[in-house]
C-alpha cells in the first residue's frame, strides 16, 4: 500500500516498500512521505481517446501533444526579430495609406504634406519605443501592459489595460487579414466580392494551425518578415531613384478607381487627423517587451537592442512608402482598388510583373504573420487573467496540443464577427484599432515611471523621466485619436473597455464569493460523518447493470430500495416476480407513471421518502445510485444515456443528495462473471 | 417508513401508516404493497426549472405543460374533414400544373388531353380511398401503413413502409412550403428572390408552433381548408360559365414567362409522364385512416364518410381547375412565374384584385396546413419506431411542452435542407414524392388483403377484393412513377429507403445486442455484494465543499484517501499542514503536477493504486467522490465545473471505479453548519 501512510522505520518494511512502489515509476517521482510528482506520462489523461469525436479531432488537430513537448526555444536576436517584429512592420503595409485617405480631400499639395506627417509619427516611434527598452530592462520577464500597470499602479489600471490589449488583439486580427486580402485583390481584382470569405477562410486555417500548438520559431516563421523588408527596401530604393531621375511612374494607377481630388483647406483638423490615421502604425511595437524571456542571454540586452532595429526598419519603410508613393503622385482608391503600396509597387515592378505579384505575396504573408502573433498572445492573457479569476478558468486550460483552446477560438469568432460587420474593409477597422493601442501605451509607460520611483536604482531619474516623456506623449495621441476617430468608432472600444471591465469584476467576485462561501476557519476541525445513509437504484428492469448498481449501492449502506418507474403495470408485475426471486434482499418500488415521464416520478418519490423520515432523527445522505453506458462510439452518444443526464442534471439539485455513477460497458466483467470464477482471466 | 416493506396486519400499524403516509397524496395514489401510482403532478421535473436556458426557452415555447393538458380531442366530421384533409387537398394546388408541363412539349392540342388525364388520376384517387375505407373499419386505433405492413406482412414490409412514410412527410414539408411560398410570389413578383429564405422562415415559424405543443384543433385550422374549398369552387364555377359563354379569360397570362409550346407527338410516354406528374394529386389521402382515434363514435364509420367526402372534394377541385386552366389556354410558367392555380384565379377574377389575392391568401395558407400536418405526423411515427427501438431512444421523449422535440427538430432540418438544395423550386422535388407515397400505398393495402383472409368475417373476401385492387393498382402505378421519374429525382428514394432500414436495423440491433449483454437467465440470483470499498476524493484545497464530500467517502468506506493535485509545492505544503490539522483522520496525498495537468495525474494515481493492491486479493470498488457545483444560473455554467466534468468523463471509462457527485451550492447549509446546531432552521 502507498501513498498517505508515513513509511515505518525497519528494514524489512523498507523491503516491501520497494517492491510495492515499483508501479508508481512509470508516472511518478516519490518526494517524500504522501507526496508524488507526476511525470509527463501522468499528464495525459489515458481514457481522452475514447471520446467520441476523436477521429475527426485527430484528422484537423493532430496527436495528443504531451506537456514536455513544449520546448520553450530561446532566440537568437536574427530570429527574434522578425517573429516579434511582424505585427509592428507590417503596419507600414497600410499606414502611408491612412494617411493619404485624409489629405486627399484637401488636393493634391495636401498629399506631400504627408511626407512630413510621416516623419512626425515616426518621431512619435522613436519615443515610444525608447520608452519600451525600458520596459525590458525592467521586466526581464515580459513586461506585459497588464502586468506593469497593475504591479505599478492598481488593479484596476492592469484591467483597463487588460481590456485594451484584448481589444488590440481582436483589431489586429482582424485589420491584418483585411489588408492581406486587400493585397491579394489589388493584384487579382476579380476576388473582391468573395473577400470576406478568403478572410473567414484565412482565419480558420490560422485558428486550426493554432489549435494544433502551432509554435512561432524558425525559419519558417522568420523568412515572411525579411522578404517584406527586402523586397520594400527594393521598391524605395528603385522609386526614389526613379523619382530622382524624373522617371516617375511606369504604370499609371487605374484612374477610375482613384478617389478624387478635394478642395477643403489644410486646417489643423485635417493635420490631427492624418496624424491620428497614420499612428496606426505604432500598433504592435510592445511585442518585443512582452517576449524578453524568448531572447537569448543576456536577454533584456538583447530585447532592447532588437526593439531599436525593429524602430529603425519600421521607421525606414514607413517613410520610405509615404516618400514613394508622394513621388509617384499615387492616390487611393475606391473600395475594392488596389492598396496603396501596391500602387507602389506596381509603379516601381509594373503591374502583373513577377516581382510585383512576390511583393504583394510577401505582403500579404507579413500581414498574417501579424495575425498568428496575436493567436499567440491573446489566449497567453487571457489564461493569465483566468489564472487571476476574472476571466472563466478554463480560459487556463490546456488543449490536447497544449494550445489554450478556449482563448483561440474566442479570439477567432470575435474577429471573424467584426470582419463580417464590416465587409472586410481595413480602412473602416482602422478607428477601432489605434485606440486600444493607445491605452495601453500610456498605462505601461506610467506604470514604469511609477516603477523607476520605487526602485530607485542608479539613473532612475533619467529613466523615469523618458518614460513620463512616453507616458505623457501616448496620452496626448490618445486624446487626439479618440477625439477625432470618436464618432467613426473610438467610441466604442472607449464604451467596451468599461463592459470589459465590469465582466473581469464580475467574474472574479463570483469566484471570491464561491470562495468565501465555502471557505473554513484555520481553527475549524472537521466532524466526523455520523449521518445515516440510503440508497435508492432507479431500475428499468432485472439485467446486469442494474445488478451491478444495486451492489455498489448495498456496499454503500444495508438500506437499499430499487425504484421501477413504468407506465407498463403488466410488465412492472413481471419484473417485480422476477426481483424477488432474483434479487433477494433488496426492495423494489414500483412506480407507475401513466404519463411515461420518469424524472418527475423519482423526484417525487424521493421527496416522499423525506417527508416520511422522522422529524425529530438528522435527514440521511441519499445515494441515487444510476448505470451509465460508457459509449465506445461517437455514435453510442446518440443511443444511450439520454434520460440518464436529464435524471444526474435533476438530483443534483436535491439536497441531502449525492448521485453515484456505476459505467457499464458490453465487454466488461460484471458482478455476475466474477461471481462465476472468470473475473482473472477477464481483467 | 414506506415503500418496498410489506404492511404489517394490525390496528396499532396501521395507524402508524396513516400518519406517515399523508405525504404521498400530492404525487402518488397508493395501489399495493410497494406500488404507487404517479399523478400528473409528479411527472414534471421540479428541479427542471433551474436548467440556465429557461428563460429564452419559456419566451420561445411558452410554459412547460403538465401531461394531463394534453386533451384528447374528439372531432366531429365538420372538424375532422378540413383537418385531416388539408394535405390531400392542398395537392390540387400543384397537381394540374404538373400534367400541364408534361403535356406543354407537345403542343396545344396535347394540353387538352389533360383533362382525361385528370379523369383518369381521380378513378385511381376513387380506388385508393375506397380501399382505404377499409382501413379505417379495420383498424379503428388509426392504421398506420407501419402497423398495418408490419402485422399483417412482415417486420421488414412495416420498416419499408415506415421509411417511405418518413420520406413522405419530409417530402410534404418541403413540396407544400415550396407551393405556398410560389402562391405568393406569384401575387407579389418581387419576392421570388427570396423564396428560400420565406420557406425557410415559414419552416422555422411552424417549427417553433409545435415545439410549443400547437394541437391540430378548433376553428382556427379548419377555415382555411373551407376557404380554399369554397373559393376553388367559386373561381371553377365563374370559370366554366365564362369559358361555356364563350368568355375566353379575362386578364392575359404573362406571356413572356410562358413555356413555349412544344411539338413532340403525344405517346406512350408522354402520357405515362403526365399521369405519373398528376399521380401527385393522393399525396396525404392516407391521413383520415391514421387519425381515426380522433374522429367522434362511431368513428370508423364516421371515418370512412369523411374519407368519401374528402376523396369527392379532391376529385371535384382538381378536375375542374383543370377544365378551367384549359378553357382559358393557360400553360405553365417559366420559374419564377405565377403559379397555373394563380394564372387561373387572375383569368377569373383579374389579376391583382382583392377577390385573386384572398384566393392566393387561401391556397397558401392550405399548404402550410398541410405542412403542419407532417410536423404532427413524422414526430409521432418517430416515437413509434423508438419505442420499437428502431430509431434512438429519444424520439419518443416527450419535451417541456409535451411535444415530440427531437422528431419536430429532425424534420425541420431535413426539410429545410431540401428546399435549399432544390432552391426552393416545387416542380423540382415533385419526382422525390410521390414515390414514397405509392409505397405507402401497395403496402398498406396489400397488408390489408392478408388482414382479410386472417380475420375471415362476414364478407371479408369482397373486402379482400377491393383492397388486392387498391394493391394492384397502387403498384403498378408506384412501378411507372418509380421508372418514368427515376432520373429526375426517384432514384434518390429508392436508394433512400434501404439505406433508412439499415440505420433503423443497426439501432435495433445496437440495443438487443446491449440488453442481451446484460440479460441474466431468469434462475440467477444476484450474490450479496462482498467486495471491498475504497474512496479517492480529489481535492483542491480545504473548503466545506470538500469535507463536504470526504464525508459523505467516509460514509462509503473507512479507507479515504484524499488526493490534492497542485503544481505549487509551496501551495500544497500549506495545505498538508491545514489538512493535518483540520481533517484528523483522512489521509492527503500530495500529487505534484509540474504541467498543471489534472485528469491524467488522478488517472494516474488511481492506476498505481490498482498496480499496489495485493494481486491475490479481489480487486475493491474504487469510489471517486467529486463535489460538484450545483448551477443557479446559465453563466455559472461557465464558471464552474468545467475539469469536473473532464474528469467525470474520463473516469467512467476505468474499470471497477464509480463516480459519486457531491453537490454543492452557496445557499446550502452543509457539514459544519450541521454540526453547529443550526441544522434544524436552515432546512
Amino acid at each position: 500500500m502507498i501513498g498517505g501512510r508515513r513509511p515505518l522505520q525497519g528494514r524489512k518494511v523498507a523491503d516491501r516498500r520497494v517492491r510495492v512502489e515499483r508501479p508508481h515509476s512509470p508516472y511518478f517521482r516519490y518526494t517524500g512521505p504522501g507526496m508524488l510528482t507526476a511525470k509527463a506520462a501522468a499528464s495525459l489523461a489515458p481514457a481522452a481517446s475514447r471520446r467520441p469525436s476523436e477521429t475527426i479531432r485527430r484528422l484537423l488537430f493532430g496527436r495528443r501533444l504531451s506537456n514536455e513537448e513544449e520546448a520553450f526555444e530561446r532566440l537568437p536576436k536574427k530570429l527574434a526579430l522578425p517573429i516579434f517584429s511582424s505585427d509592428a512592420i507590417s503596419s507600414s503595409a497600410y499606414a502611408t495609406e491612412e494617411i493619404l485617405r485624409v489629405f486627399v480631400v484637401a488636393g493634391a499639395g495636401a498629399l506631400l504634406v504627408s511626407i512630413q506627417m510621416s516623419l512626425a509619427i515616426v518621431a512619435l516611434l522613436a519615443v515610444v519605443s525608447v520608452s519600451y527598452r525600458q520596459v525590458c530592462r525592467a521586466y526581464p520577464s515580459g513586461g506585459g501592459a497588464y502586468v506593469v500597470a497593475r504591479e505599478n499602479i492598481s488593479h484596476l489600471a492592469g484591467l483597463v489595460a487588460a481590456a485594451a490589449l484584448l481589444i488590440d488583439y481582436v483589431m489586429t486580427v482582424a485589420v491584418s487579414t483585411a489588408s492581406a486580402v486587400s493585397q491579394v485583390y489589388s493584384v487579382v481584382p476579380e476576388l473582391y466580392d468573395i473577400r470576406v470569405e478568403i478572410a473567414l477562410g484565412a482565419i480558420a486555417l490560422i485558428t486550426i494551425a493554432n489549435l494544433r500548438g502551432l509554435r512561432e520559431a524558425g525559419l519558417f516563421f522568420a523568412s515572411p518578415t525579411y522578404l517584406f523588408v527586402g523586397l520594400t527596401l527594393l521598391v524605395i530604393g528603385l522609386g526614389i531613384a526613379r523619382i530622382a531621375t524624373g522617371q516617375g511612374a511606369v504604370t499609371a494607377p487605374p484612374t477610375d478607381q482613384l478617389l478624387p481630388l478635394g478642395t477643403e483647406p489644410l486646417g489643423i483638423i485635417l493635420i490631427l487627423r492624418a496624424f491620428a490615421a497614420g499612428s496606426v502604425a505604432l500598433t504592435g511595437v510592445e511585442a518585443i517587451a512582452n517576449g524578453v524571456p524568448a531572447f537569448k542571454p543576456p536577454e533584456a540586452k538583447n530585447a532592447a537592442n532588437t526593439m531599436t532595429t525593429m524602430a529603425i526598419l519600421l521607421g525606414v519603410l514607413f517613410i520610405g512608402i509615404t516618400i514613394v508613393a508622394d513621388g509617384f503622385g499615387i492616390r487611393p482608391t475606391e473600395q475594392g482598388g488596389p492598396t496603396v503600396i501596391a500602387m507602389v509597387a506596381a509603379a516601381v515592378f509594373g503591374d502583373g510583373t513577377i516581382p510585383f505579384v512576390a511583393f504583394q505575396a510577401a505582403t500579404a504573408l507579413i500581414l498574417f504573420l501579424a495575425v498568428n502573433t496575436s493567436f499567440n498572445a491573446f489566449p497567453r492573457l487571457s489564461a493569465i487573467l483566468a489564472r487571476d479569476e476574472y476571466m472563466p478558468r478554463q480560459f487556463a486550460f490546456r488543449g490536447d496540443r497544449l494550445a489554450f483552446s478556449w482563448g483561440i477560438i474566442a479570439l477567432a469568432s470575435v474577429a471573424g464577427l467584426i470582419l463580417i460587420i464590416f465587409g472586410g474593409d481595413t480602412h473602416a477597422l482602422i478607428p477601432l484599432y489605434s485606440v486600444g493601442v493607445f491605452v495601453t501605451f500610456t498605462l505601461s509607460q506610467a506604470g514604469m515611471v511609477r516603477h523607476w520611483f520605487t526602485v530607485r536604482e542608479p539613473g532612475w531619474w533619467w529613466r523615469a523621466g523618458v518614460n513620463a516623456a512616453g507616458a505623457i506623449l501616448t496620452l496626448v495621441v490618445l486624446a487626439v485619436v479618440t477625439s477625432i476617430k470618436f464618432v467613426d468608432g473610438a467610441w466604442l472600444v472607449i464604451a467596451l473597455i468599461p463592459i470589459q471591465i465590469l465582466v473581469f469584476t464580475f467574474v472574479h467576485r463570483q469566484y471570491a464569493a464561491s470562495r468565501a462561501q465555502v471557505a473554513l476557519r484555520p481553527d475549524q476541525v472537521a466532524p466526523e460523518p455520523h449521518r445515516h445513509e440510503r440508497v435508492v437504484v432507479p431500475v428499468s428492469g432485472i439485467n446486469r447493470a442494474v445488478i451491478q448498481a444495486v451492489n455498489v449501492g448495498r456496499s454503500v449502506s444495508s438500506d437499499v430500495r430499487a425504484v421501477l418507474v413504468s407506465d407498463d403495470p403488466v410488465y412492472a408485475e413481471e419484473v417485480r416476480a422476477a426481483w424477488e426471486r432474483q434479487v433477494p434482499g433488496v426492495d423494489l418500488i414500483v412506480v407507475e407513471s401513466p404519463y411515461r415521464a420518469l424524472t418527475g416520478p423519482l423526484l417525487a418519490y424521493l421527496e416522499v421518502l423525506d417527508l416520511t423520515w422522522p422529524p425529530d432523527k438528522e435527514m440521511p445522505v441519499t445515494f441515487v445510485v444510476i448505470p451509465e453506458f460508457v459509449p465506445r462510439h461517437w455514435w453510442e452518444r446518440l443511443l444511450y444515456n439520454q434520460s440518464t443526464a436529464e435524471l444526474r442534471r435533476a438530483l443534483l439539485g436535491r439536497p441531502d443528495t449525492v448521485v453515484t455513477s456505476v459505467p457499464y460497458r458490453r465487454e466488461e466483467p460484471d458482478a455476475f462473471r466474477r461471481r462465476d470464477g472468470t473475473d482473472a482471466e477477464n481483467r
